[in-house]
């Protein structure tokens, strides 16, 4: 069978440039996680990020309004990338794995991406209404709740997930990595110690 | 045996003047809480303030500065209370009970108090330089911590609870008992489960 397009000529030409817009984004969002991974939040300009890139000023600009607007996409990105690894990828984060197992994996994977994209996350935090209003906030407390009641949780699982949830807070995280000292594998052992004592049957 | 002054003269004139402060300290306070219990924090003006207290308005801001201060100063005697009630006063919530009772009681107290001040206690944590710096939440942090080790919990204590601690973290609660309509009851309830469960021997 061969694919009709459904519009041709000028369309064409647009469809191949978006593609190429697209490519643009991911080699800049690509090349803006390489800078903070190398320097940190703070190490990330709009100068450098042209100049990793090997693109112009100007397309930085043009693409991301300005550096806010960089850090959102680029958190925007990343969220979706571990959105999607939690809802679709392979176990023990996504389906496949026990409850229980699910749930300590979730919240290794947020201590590791708050560690990761700390700046950002604070920065995204601050821009929006209220730390409970993000999108994104409100889908992770569902994830906790599902996974609560797959594991036989058998109490108040809306308000169980939402006191869970508050232990993940990055602000809180970070604050015990950066002030504190806390290693990340202490955060995820002690999550795991969390979960498990809530889980497990009377 | 009969107690003598230390010093004498103008500064017995000084003590009288520093006791009736601190009796229209006490005063303008009350009247306070009292406009606040009726109309919220909002309708705590100086204006209202100085009228219900029967002293002129000048006076209020001689002592509070403004309705800032006057804020804070509220805030303080009411945290000074609630960590009297908690360290020194009368069981579950002061000593002499087992440490879950007592851990349970600190999270309904912490839940009351929050529903009481709530407007209050979410502008002295702005008006703090972070939510993690504030002396008082340090010093909840080491009593969850205290409780939890007499209760035997055998894990990361200190680590634990912050955990836990999150889930009272005020600007939580406010959004679940305003933006959800939780009640107050409920949110005890699911605290006595969650530190139930996390005490309860393996």
């Amino acid at each position: 069978m061969t694919s009709i397009p459904f519009r041709s000529g000028p369309d064409q030409a647009a469809a191949a440039e978006r593609s190429d817009a697209a490519r643009n984004r991911k080699r800049l969002l690509w090349a803006a996680k390489e800078l903070i991974s190398e320097c940190g939040a703070g190490g990330l300009t709009m100068d450098r990020l042209a100049e990793r890139a090997g693109v112009g000023k100007g397309t930085v600009f043009r693409r991301f309004g300005s550096r806010a607007g960089l850090m959102l996409a680029l958190l925007h990105d990343s969220e979706v990338d571990f959105q999607s690894r939690f809802m679709f990828g392979p176990p023990p984060l996504g389906p496949g794995a026990p409850a229980l197992e699910r749930l300590v994996a979730f919240g290794a994977g947020r201590i590791a991406y708050v560690v990761e994209f700390g700046d950002l996350v604070l920065a995204a935090e601050d821009a929006s209404r209220g730390r409970f209003d993000v999108p994104a906030a409100a889908l992770w407390h569902r994830h906790i709740e599902v996974l609560l009641d797959d594991a036989g949780f058998d109490a108040d699982s809306w308000l169980m997930a939402g006191s869970l949830g508050a232990a993940l807070d990055p602000e809180r995280l970070l604050d015990l990595v950066r002030r504190h000292g806390v290693a990340p594998e202490r955060l995820v052992a002690s999550w795991r110690d969390l979960v498990t004592r809530v889980v497990r049957p009377a």
